[in-house]
């Protein structure tokens, strides 16, 4: 039997624990005139305009509590909100979490939830300011909304792509589908086996990725400095090639995708090949990435190769052309939102 | 077998199944600068300030679709939100709504709960500017934020209530309550006899409240016209014991309820007698009535006099005196967040 505190969350009441998860939150922003507490909050943007995300995240769909510590999801919960936020090209202010909790979960899980929560407000400088704590007969629902201020000028939508542009994306793709792909395999053995212990010491960079990723503020607040503002941006959720996808529509463009300039980890590499999958699979496909898939003025070329971490990836073309993805073979391929097929093919290959 | 149609939803895709089910919204407020389809949406409210409040239900905690009908589910899921935004006395603009769904759901369901939703958009002249829609192993699970614009010295907190002041409440109390205890009959007969009919024909005050209850915008924009800003707000979502105790903690004050005073519609007091239980307890304990308690300067009592349908029942004393209800017998009873107690008792009766 385990010897660690368990206090029901029933001992507090609705109003008891809603205050004891959020009395170590402090406010950050100018912007909140008041947070939590009242039956909303309030914010002031003088001269600034908002912008507002919201995201969901359901145990069993996107998280297993078998191998995602709650802090590391609480952590997370905030960073995929934020990131939607730097994907206008704002700055996060607010945020209010939502959570609805079985009865198997206590006080002290709640705390190490909100402890993530709480890390990531810090890091992101973001104020909580609201939620909502509610009871669910099975598993954990959490969501999210995060809300950022920027100035009008400077907001930036998937739609502002025009051919001629040039596509760039932050920091290394496909790291964290490799991430949860370890972990799945790691659970199955532990399942067979509950004697084993789990070694992912070697395998930081990957799991890292999965279960504590960073939403790119650094990038956001280098191109506020160095005056640049992206055509068209976007967050990589749901894997490379389905946010290429994004671009083409709302913009109305093509995009050409170099493979041989993709970034990949050298551990993404390896990794992928332990699992017999191509690579570049990975980075279209896996999703999770949170990086920022942004299109800029061929102008700011310049600006842009000395940029840290930010890789030029291809194109930007006429409609017509559509999302196509050339191989390092020379090879052409159409994108797909699952990944690429051989021009001529119907299904995703 | 049914005839209805059936689609699945993942026939759509995720991105399929959000424009099916938004496409109908149109905008409707000059704030909205950009709605759904992006990272973000995007909001300018000159001059204004911003307010946020946000709301889950959960099936089988808030809702049970056996009576629920997924349109009115819609419905109550955008009025529970927007009542906390007028709670503010501020005036509703946008929406996010999150939904999570397990594959029992068809399209055509989602396409019901949608039709409440849009319904309550266009009452409540809000615009739907953006969600998350993803999938669930069991039950229903929706959450929503609303945004809303006041002007900053109108902004009306719960915090702001003074001895002296008046207590006011709007429509009729617990009368919601009433309708659910009936809801709930009428399932345990079908449940028993599945040929029964149920017959609520008689109930369409109790029920409606439950089913499809509407927000007090009306309240809010004629206090706007005759220049009254109450002192202190909140709306009658837990029941009126808990929100004058709310009112008091966050105030400071006391507050003395007159039983007598307390707005029960005709219906509600037959069918409290009907179920046995005192009728003032519906509308202390009840909840989920979604009018609007506000305490005003004594000053304003003339205006309030003659606003249609407002009910003075009580006044705000010193901290010291506590939340007190007055019987109608002349009796003094000590308020508790499920109702009252008698002085000295130290347990909820």
């Amino acid at each position: 039997m385990s010897t660690e505190k368990r206090t029901d969350v029933n001992t507090l009441g609705e109003f008891g624990l809603i205050r004891h998860l959020t009395k170590q939150f402090e406010i950050q922003n100018d912007s909140t005139v008041r947070g939590i507490g009242d039956d909303a909050a309030v914010f002031d943007h003088k001269g600034w305009v908002s912008v507002v995300s919201t995201d969901s995240l359901v145990e069993g769909i996107h998280f297993d509590l078998m191998y995602m510590p709650l802090k590391h999801l609480g952590y997370k919960s905030v960073v995929v909100n934020v990131s939607d936020i730097y994907a206008m090209n704002a700055i996060p202010q607010q945020i209010v979490v939502s959570i609805a909790i079985s009865n198997r979960f206590s006080v002290e899980a709640l705390d190490e939830f909100y402890a993530g929560v709480k890390a990531a407000c810090e890091k992101y400088k973001v104020d909580l300011v609201g939620g909502d704590t509610t009871s669910s007969n099975k598993g954990l629902f959490i969501n999210i909304t995060a809300i950022g201020k920027a100035k009008p000028d400077r907001i930036t939508y998937r739609s502002g792509a025009r051919p001629g542009d040039i596509l760039c994306v932050s920091g290394d793709l496909g790291a964290a589908y490799l991430g949860l792909q370890l972990l799945e395999r790691e659970k199955q053995l532990f399942i067979d086996n509950p004697n084993m212990k789990p070694d992912l010491e070697d395998q930081k960079h990957l799991v890292g990725k999965q279960l504590r990723p960073e939403a790119r503020g650094d990038i956001i607040a280098y191109m506020a400095q160095h005056d640049i503002i992206p055509t068209a941006m976007i967050d990589v959720s749901d894997g490379l090639s389905s946010e290429i996808m994004h671009l083409c529509k709302e913009s109305n463009v093509g995009i050409l995708l170099e493979e041989g300039k993709v970034p990949l980890h050298p551990d993404t590499e390896k990794m992928a090949l332990n699992f017999n999958i191509d690579p570049i699979s990975c980075a279209l496909s896996g999703g999770e990435d949170y990086e920022l898939l942004f299109t800029i003025d061929s102008g700011d070329l310049e600006k842009i190769q000395t940029m840290p971490d930010i890789y030029i990836i291809g194109d930007v073309t006429d409609p017509e052309a559509g999302a196509v993805l050339k191989t390092t073979g020379g090879n052409f391929h159409r994108l797909t939102a699952q990944g690429w097929t051989h021009f001529g093919e119907d299904k995703t290959s």
